[in-house]
């Protein structure tokens, strides 16, 4: 490999608003094959000449000029070896934007922001109506104004308080059962430091607990990664990001390993923005091992992709569709010719068709139309959906760590071989979901083979959030689930320990096939713990499962 | 199955001191092949006409005349069944005595004592030479007197305090470093409910932590038995008891399921007084599934046996012996005519010879005369020990919970294959202890084949204890140690998680020979954690194993 200092390049430790345009001239010139190697050290970008840059986000706010710090395009076979460094950030940007490359790694760095689009706050006390809360100013400038609880941003503006989460402060967990309850607020003055939330608090904030006070917009990924091949991050920390951690969409193979996102020094709780790694239309094979996961504000990993809703039979060959999640609007390559698509039952999910695509046009943000090499399929009827089979990835995810996070774990729902082992989950939601809808995100299909084995399962599932009805929740929305009590199929849950709280079952399953729930060890301090909770599912097995009591005071066995 | 009613020998739940009397009656007349069936509800065992016995208590104070409550002796093919019954003493007894028993199922009762043999306190304030705690005088009635804090028992004697431990108010484990560190103190009134103790502390008691004030002798176990075959303990809750939670002595073939130590309601800490389950020189196998143990104040499961000291030469074939360990003086059948006896090196620990035994007389309390078939070894000189190799048992433990408690978890020293699998360990010191010593202890000999697999050892080894140096420890004490690379043999680490703080080693092993610890998963906030540390050891396999670093706040990671 072709080692070259970024160094030769100007790019040195220390504060600059230069380094984005730097290193986009080092990128462009650096010939394949090569390392590029950053001496270790601070990299403090200052404001100012990010590269713009123009692209449809998924799951993202959209904004017509996106910013990149490190931003490489048409790039293949190069490394970037930050040795240690770490970039520290202060505007609303991607540090790390990769568009159309091949064979890239990134790797040993770190990533933080002077001041973060998250704040934290101690409760003081609180009752049915209020919480006053104490707010450091130095660490997060804010000001109340008519009601809003607005925090300064280093570029001048503002930014308004849009969602609360408490933590417990001794275990420094989403405070149990209190996932998403946080009601809606209006702020008030109290005094040097210290605000007024007022609303109705059904479970009143506790006193000495923390609150992460969200606001910031969801724009910018960590890194951004579009329809690349082959990707490679490793040993890399995010402290904090403003929007996504890592998005890959219509990306080919990624490997992530040894990634971490953690508060830094002097934060309590909260690292990324939002969810921890999140792909999007991807292929090829994902690779996600050694990583951790603690105090994001959303779910650490999220595997789907978009379905789209047919608006018009345009010819025998030819359908109009709409994208309808606003975060999928725009996608100009949501299939490409030779991709293989399937269609989807609205009311079933069922699948039905498959079939080739000649021909894909964008017709402004929202709608394409899409020509297939053979005939549509006699039943297909306008309000169906299309998911591209083509764009869905096999999925490795192991010896990875899910700590303290808002929401769920790991999401999934592909139709390749998934597999999911030697965890630790202490998600909050539930530890994996496997959801499956065309009505509302539209975001998946549904799983063919999925092995979830040899993980633990520490107290998952104490707090609500959307599709959280067990520790793993195989949890489709599907209109008329009756009718398909095979929508996930081939789904095996074996040798895994769960340590519960003796609510949430350990599995939940809806409108699978082939679900086998064996070999599992379940500590509970409820001695009729439920383990498995189905419905409308078939050829379910259960075997070998373990129930032991958890011993904790006041607990008492007698047959 | 005989089904017969308590009720119809006159014992019904309520307030009796004939409770002893009427059960000793009714064990005495039900023919063999029986279950006596007890009308579930409280049985208060009031003060006075406990059965009254004589027997050396291995691992306990001595005392010539012993108490039982339900009291069994000769009985074949019985069982007991309380149908969900509490056990409510007042006095210091073995709520349990079965001497010479063969099939005997105990099941579905708690135990528990009004006024316990241990109190718990609240710190209030401390510093380096005191600390002031709070005694709920209702609950724990006590006085000072001369420096001495006195709890006062039912029967009008006083009981002083002799060891205290600290524990976490938040975790409810015992405070991490703490483990048996707490001075030797005095104390001294300072007002109603608040008593000083002054000593001199390395780490001062944290304000809210939780003291369990332990006082109280160790004489009664809360279930003996002594010289028994196939015994059942099924659904058995222990709240309190006055020694050690279960002792099997000489006792071939023992079940123990669905037993749980835990404190009773109003407790916050301490269940059992000493150790939980404890087998001094058992045989056959032993089965220990779905237990739970929670708030003892000494190691949940103890598995070993006696050794003795050679004190003399006596003839070709005899040997006159000791008991060194005062706890094991007087056990008049240590040896029988056929059992195999082998010797044991001093220095090395080394086992040499194999002799049957012929005849053994006790001499006195200390000392016996054992003589074998065959001659004695020519190597064998005074000061060796002797182990006996047919009182000595498998052992299957799984399924169990070792939750906060002081001490060790899992202590097994046995010649025969042990395997420990599908436990939750929480230990505060080593989860599993491998001992081995004919010099302090003398009661251990080597193991031959250990498997530890599937377990989730989850933040053990935190506090100091005797023998911790790793999360599992095979630890023998042998004076010479280079010169027995192989005293314990063939033990294999496999497929367990281990959540780890990064301190201790996940195992630390000594002079041991075919070592495996393989497939393991750690999590730990270190990258460089320690995993296997070894001395003295040969045939040592490590391969499979992972680790991945913790996600916590201001972790990072970059290569």
């Amino acid at each position: 490999m072709n080692i070259l200092s970024a160094a030769d390049f100007n790019i040195l430790p220390g504060s600059s608003n230069c380094y984005p345009t730097l290193i986009q001239q080092a990128l462009k010139q650096i010939p394949e094959g090569s390392c590029l190697r950053f001496l270790p050290g601070t990299y403090n970008f200052l404001p100012g000449n990010a590269i713009p840059f123009s692209l449809r986000v998924s799951n993202s706010e959209q904004q017509d000029t996106l910013y990149g710090a490190v931003f490489g395009e048409g790039l293949h076979n190069i490394t970037l070896d930050w040795q240690g460094s770490q970039l520290l950030f202060h505007e609303d940007l991607s540090p790390f934007v990769f568009l159309g490359c091949s064979n890239i790694q990134l790797q040993n760095v770190s990533v933080d922001w002077e001041l973060p689009f998250s704040a934290e706050a101690t409760v003081a006390h609180s009752s049915e109506n209020r919480a006053d809360i104490i707010i450091d100013p130095q660490r997060y400038p804010y000001r109340v104004h008519r009601g809003e609880l607005l925090f300064a941003r280093e570029d001048g503006t503002e930014s308004p308080l849009f969602g609360v989460m408490e933590f417990d402060v001794h275990t420094r967990k989403v405070r149990p059962e209190a996932g998403d309850t946080f009601p809606k607020v209006t702020a008030s003055p109290v005094g040097p430091g210290m605000v007024r939330l007022n609303g109705e608090f059904s479970t009143p904030p506790k006193s000495g607990n923390i609150l992460v006070l969200r606001h910031g917009k969801r724009i910018h990924p960590g890194l951004l990664a579009d329809h690349c091949s082959q990707f490679q991050v490793s040993a890399v920390t995010m402290h904090h990001c403003c929007g996504l951690g890592m998005l890959f969409q219509f990306c080919r193979g990624v490997t992530a390993s040894q990634v971490v996102f953690s508060p830094s020094t002097g934060r309590e709780i909260f690292s990324g923005h939002d969810d921890g790694l999140h792909f999007s239309n991807c292929s090829g094979h994902l690779l996600i091992e050694h990583c951790g996961f603690w105090g994001l504000m959303d779910d650490p990993i999220n595997v789907h992709g978009t379905s789209v809703r047919i608006l018009e039979i345009s010819g025998p060959s030819s359908l109009r569709c709409g994208f309808i999640h606003p975060q999928s609007y725009g996608f100009s390559k949501w299939a490409c010719p030779g991709d293989q698509i399937s269609c989807l039952d609205r009311e079933t999910l069922a699948p039905f068709g498959n079939m080739t695509v000649e021909h894909f046009q964008l017709l402004g943000e929202k709608e394409f139309l899409i020509t297939f090499s053979e005939p549509l399929p006699s039943t297909l009827v306008v309000g169906d959906a299309l998911e591209n089979l083509t764009n869905t990835p096999s999925v490795t995810c192991c010896y990875n760590h899910f700590g303290s996070c808002r929401g769920r774990g790991m999401l999934v729902s592909k139709p390749q071989p998934v597999e999911i082992h030697h965890y630790l989950f202490e998600s909050s939601g539930s530890a994996i979901l496997i959801p499956g809808d065309a009505n509302q995100w539209y975001e998946s299909g549904a799983c063919h083979q999925v092995s979830i084995h040899d993980n633990v399962f520490w107290e998952c599932c104490t707090s609500q959030y959307q599709f959280c009805s067990g520790v793993i929740s195989i949890e489709p929305e599907i209109p008329t689930p009756e009718k398909n009590t095979g929508f996930h199929e081939n789904i095996s849950v074996s040798n895994n320990t769960f340590i519960s709280q003796g609510k949430s079952p350990c599995l939940y399953a809806k409108c699978c096939t082939g679900l086998s729930f064996c070999g599992n060890t379940i500590f509970s301090p409820q001695p009729d713990s439920p383990l498995l909770q189905q419905e409308y599912c078939s050829e379910v097995y259960q075997e070998e499962n373990h129930l032991t009591l958890l011993a904790t005071p006041g607990l008492s066995i007698q047959g």
